[in-house]
């Protein structure tokens, strides 16, 4: 199944979208948000099922052409985004890049923050920010939605209570994040807020590219219409989603729509590229002594997607210019 | 004005409660919930505004005695809930208890961290954890309650934008916190489901104890009917809400709902007590050279509450049992 939320008040209207993305139709009726159908998903899920499937048969009269451009996130607010950085060869390469060490206990228990999550920007939006001094970056990520998951579960148990799939842009601050970290409470102003693919699915949509708590397929990142990578988000997940959701719910409960984060795909094979610019740089000190690439500025474009293995858009794109933001504007 | 949610469903039922908190009336008429309210406060406040007079004055047969057990927190899940440490105090012992330095930087700008929001716990239910020897701590803190606030702010501009004011209970896990805060991604385990006062209040109703962005007035914190301190929640704030409020602003616009948080009350004048448990025993090492005070364990009861200078309750008590977490349980 795949859904999306027509930007509509503060949460959207839940659509449901073909699996080819070219229609859509609403399902506001069987519930108005998608946080409303996360919030009683077993009872609705069926319901969902079947005009997803009438729709994917061209069989409703009241579909029409999927805008990706009319929606926001799949969740425009939600109460709980953290963010893992389960490629760990990420963290070690970004660590590098500032001149920190890695202890080697990141290999064995997941990072995790929690990102704000109360002002998503839609996937079709400007990125707003006031100083291309911070050090504007996009980070390509995958990200799972949850049901209640109960406190202390297992992995294994924790693979049960996946009900999305999306792609992040979590937006990153790269040069707010050294003095913040050095305060010892974590990322705060260096996170703003983050976009989401037009779309969410469930996991059997990805087929056999879903498996092991991974999606098995490239991430395609561009900035201003150029590759910067198309790292194999199945690839090099030190931890997977179900140990992410278990990190998580390990001293609380998860409420319904919780979203966890992969953090930066990354690959060790750095021919495919990167999801974020800040391990472009890294990989060009590591080259050259010094980093070529800059971070992003006003006027650059950021689309992050993922095609199936027949080249077609699973997620939809988000597709993002980065704006300087005005007061009142 | 005085709010609180009554349990039901996911995000309780609106109430409001009479100054005295003797009486209550549902407000589910104007707004379902709590948040509803917020996402349209300039609009719905006058009604409420209404009905709140009517209510103290007697004047509403519907009304009921009211009853903070039957309460969630005001919000029973919220987009956002970000805590600081603004009694800088505070910090600087709880960083002694530990053995950690210290920057002077601490002085000028607010750490802030962000926490689960998508399960609080009611305030008088109890504090359920798995395991005592995580080190299990109150905090007794103050927190506002926003609305939108756009990016950038200033400090006197974010003045505007607190429209409730309530306490805390910020459970955390001491003994996670070393090891956690080491890995450098701020709290995430170390910092459990947190709880808020049965009722929130607007701050008019904290007339002349509401100025300079502080709530001046003492926080009672007890642990199994014994006091663990009273410090006042105006004395030794080093950042006020507004600054607070300003600095979680910086690089993102703040949805409607986001709860910002004081940190641990903490006064320099340590014959008021303590508002945590870690602090109680960095004081007890300072002056004996050992803690004697353990931290909590199943079967205590913490109660946090604040009066008003005739001694009458303003946001009711958290009053919460703390008790072995159980699978299913």
């Amino acid at each position: 199944m795949k859904l999306a939320s027509l930007k509509q008040g503060r949460d959207g209207q839940l659509l449901l979208v073909s699996r080819d993305l070219q229609r859509a139709v609403s399902a506001a009726d069987i519930a108005p948000t998608l946080q409303a159908a996360l919030d009683q998903w077993h009872r609705l899920q069926p319901l969902l099922e079947a005009r997803y499937q009438a729709l994917n048969q061209g069989q409703l009269q009241q579909s029409f052409a999927f805008d990706p451009s009319t929606c926001h996130c799949p969740l425009p607010r939600a109460f709980h985004w953290a963010d893992a950085s389960a490629y760990v060869n990420h963290v070690e390469l970004v660590r590098k890049a500032r001149g920190a060490e890695m202890p080697a206990s990141f290999w064995e228990e997941p990072l995790m923050y929690q990102g704000g999550s109360d002002t998503f920007i839609p996937p079709h939006d400007p990125i707003r920010l006031a100083d291309e001094a911070w050090g504007i970056d996009l980070e390509g990520e995958v990200a799972v939605v949850t049901d209640d998951v109960p406190m202390g579960i297992s992995a294994a148990q924790a693979s049960h209570h996946i009900l999305l799939v999306m792609l992040v842009n979590d937006v990153s601050l790269r040069n707010l994040i050294p003095a913040e970290l050095a305060k010892g409470f974590g990322f705060y102003q260096s996170k703003p807020s983050s976009s989401f693919s037009p779309v969410a699915v469930t996991p059997d949509e990805l087929g056999r590219h879903w498996r092991d708590g991974r999606v098995h397929l490239p991430l395609l990142c561009q900035v201003n219409d150029e590759l910067l990578g198309c790292p194999d988000a199945g690839v090099d997940m030190t931890f997977n989603f179900f140990q992410l959701v278990a990190h998580a719910a390990k001293t609380r409960p998860l409420g319904s729509g919780t979203i966890i984060g992969s953090g930066t795909v990354s690959n060790r094979d750095s021919s495919v590229g990167s999801a974020c610019l800040a391990e472009k740089r890294m990989l060009e000190i590591l080259t050259t002594g010094q980093a070529s690439t800059a971070f992003l500025r006003f006027g650059d474009r950021v689309r992050i997607e993922m095609l199936d293995t027949e080249g077609r858009s699973i997620f939809g794109a988000l597709d993002q210019l980065v704006e300087a933001w005005q007061p009142d504007g």
